[in-house]
């Protein structure tokens, strides 16, 4: 997209700063956080309504960022993230509706109880305050990530990639509107664009007015959020995730799981990129597993084991070298690897695991407990496909991303891990002795 | 203390490297976090009978740095704190054995449900893995944070400051070898020191093998960290706390929440700083109030409304200027507003409180659900004194400190609060549609 082409969407020298922008976020967080779920809930309704009604208004915006991507040729792929049609926005506004029908993570305690000196002490889930959330391409982040912070109270600060600033900007001046006629105050839902890296880096240094930042995004993303942010950031996940067939295990189920792991949705970060498979079952199951595998389309890469296996049943297995088992393919390629033992498997996921999501398929309940105690992963499966890693799966609700670092929340990240809590405490009088 | 004094406690040449001290700790942290508690409650046990034992050897260490410190002259104070006696001995004896008492928290399950296809998911506590602890002066610290890191199934980097380089290195010693007899993975509490602000630069970058860093110490460490960690960091709280007397407050009750805030101990950072007191109870509450704290040493620091009830019954107070609303003096002095109103005195909270602990005394229920609502802090209180910010007071045992922030926890840091956890999902076989 041309220099101009982004200007001229902009309001020139009346545009505020990003400064201002996250001062103003502060300031509604404030009265959002004390919003009733019944505000919340219309407003998000009220979201849903005017995507719907202004669906020409989307499409027009989103044909300018498809123009614009066309003859920036950024690939079919990448037009395919950024396009929006009827269908996907009536998808975005219902999503919007089902985050109005979640229940309201504001205000529940989280556990409490009575001091010996009559005091009661209780945690009560309170919004962080400012979230930011940074993200690229697709075009529904924008309301996603509205819809999710505004149900848990928190100010939005939102910042899209360049190449989708018309379609991001329309949606989230719909979304603005539509939730400030409902009572949602100002500034609750602000949207920053088309400054480059240096507003970036701005964001990522507003210490006191934002309190977290979400990356929805790619390594680069990550790295330039990693060299300046000073505000606390979640980083969402990536996925090396594995399946690991036991000796004991049932070769049916294993075959269903590992076929799932790796060929439902290979492009999520849920999905396994690295079968492994112990000795003792490695002839009984590598066979008609990989065959299966092989003819879903899914480019096989094995060790020597595994490929004297594939050969004896003419199966094509390229050999998988020391970067396979770094990698996270998010395409239909799977490693595979023999390993002699329970012990070997888990030091393989402990060494090339991102902490994502690891699954044993096993009938041996001591390998079982093994397994989920000693892999160090966010999720840890006995007996199921490692895809389930996922708000909606788990029964969440909507999530704005999985962690795979270990402070505050690990894994989906929903509407009770977008809060922080608060100690209330409650007495008659009392002072400390 | 001079560099020579450093160098010749160091084993010169074959002293490894903080980067090979923090691979150990991850080695030993994959076994710390199978232990099961009743070794680890023996080794704490181990631990304190050790320091009784060799509190010879501690006191001839202490010594050293005492010696070192009048050399140079690091005040009365620093001295203080720096010094071991018997009794102190004993003291951080006891407090591992405390901590010993404390339920495990690693494998409690936080919550879990079943999801609609039969697969179960529950949250269940898991140590973090690597924690380091940077902390100034008090070498009591050293054991602590072992102990705290030890039972929450963590193994710790400890980090002291050179002024107690001799004492900490001793008591480390006694820690990790008493620890090692009782079962405990070598690696599990290791120490380094002396090296430096480098030294703290490479554990701070230790990325993906330390999990995270708390610092115990004041704010020229929390900027070091913050120019160059890598590492998450749970910055420990400043506390700019208020007690705020609301219209309707029981002035008894209001009196003896202010004197103790203020007064039982005010170099800790849940002391209150600033007293805040509604107009209407200005006249009535102010001359006792006042009165009281002057007798007990309080210097007084007071806006105009204040000055003019002192000036008419005698008391002095001195003008208090912008800084004073802004300064955690930690000292017996207290600075004094009288507000118009509730929202008044919420909005200085707001604007000159640390997010640490905030008191209302009043007898108006309105009033305080107001201020335990709109207040953005980790602990607000009604009629209660803001001391009680503590492990120990909450029921929660030892702390490591408090937090501030509001990422993964706030207020004071326990054993639960040492966790992180895992999904742990069973299934039979279940996978994604």
């Amino acid at each position: 997209m041309s220099l101009s082409a982004i200007e001229d969407t902009r309001v020139g020298a009346t545009t505020p700063s990003v400064a201002a922008i996250c001062a103003a976020a502060k300031q509604a967080a404030g009265e959002l956080a004390l919003l009733g779920a019944g505000v919340k809930d219309a407003a998000l309704h009220a979201i849903a309504d005017a995507l719907i009604a202004r669906t020409p208004e989307i499409l027009a915006a989103n044909a300018r960022d498809l123009e614009a991507g066309r003859e920036n040729e950024i690939g079919d792929a990448l037009l395919d993230r950024l396009r929006l049609d009827e269908g996907r926005i009536a998808a975005i506004a219902d999503g919007a509706r089902q985050i109005a029908a979640l229940p309201d993570p504001v205000g529940e305690t989280i556990d409490g109880h009575r001091l010996p000196n009559g005091v009661d002490v209780r945690r009560v889930r309170v919004p962080f305050g400012v979230v930011a959330v940074v993200y690229e391409a697709r075009p529904n982040v924008t309301i996603d990530a509205a819809a999710l912070c505004l149900k848990s109270g928190n100010a939005v600060v939102l910042r899209g990639s360049s190449s989708a600033l018309h379609s991001n900007r329309v949606l989230a001046a719909i979304a603005t509107e539509a939730a400030g006629a409902a009572g949602v105050p100002d500034g609750a839902i602000a949207f920053v664009g088309g400054g480059g890296r240096g507003e970036l880096a701005e964001l990522a240094t507003q210490e006191g007015v934002v309190d977290l930042i979400f990356p929805r995004g790619g390594e680069g993303l990550k790295a330039a959020l990693k060299a300046v942010a000073t505000v606390p950031v979640i980083y969402a996940a990536s996925g090396n995730c594995h399946v690991y067939v036991d000796a004991s295990a049932d070769l049916d189920a294993a075959e269903a799981i590992a076929f799932n792991a790796k060929v439902q949705r290979p492009s999520a970060c849920n999905a396994a990129e690295t079968l492994l498979v112990h000795a003792d079952a490695a002839a009984s199951f590598l066979p008609r597993a990989l065959r299966t595998l092989a003819e879903a389309g899914v480019e096989l890469r094995g060790d020597d084991h595994t490929r004297a296996i594939a050969s004896a049943h003419e199966i094509a297995v390229a050999e998988a070298t020391e970067q396979d088992w770094e990698t996270e393919y998010l395409a239909l390629t799977l490693a595979v690897r023999v390993v002699g033992s329970l012990d070997e498997a888990i030091a393989h996921v402990g060494r090339y695991g991102s902490g994502h999501s690891e699954a044993i398929v096993t009938q041996d309940t001591a390998a079982a407990r093994a397994f989920q105690l000693r892999v160090d992963a966010a999720c840890v499966y006995v007996n199921a496909s490692t895809r389930f890693t996922d708000g909606g799966e788990f029964g969440m609700g909507a999530e704005i991303g999985n962690s795979t670092q270990k402070l505050h929340a690990r894994g989906p990240i929903g509407l009770r891990e977008l809060c922080t809590f608060k100690y209330l405490v409650e007495g008659t009088g009392q002072v400390r002795s």
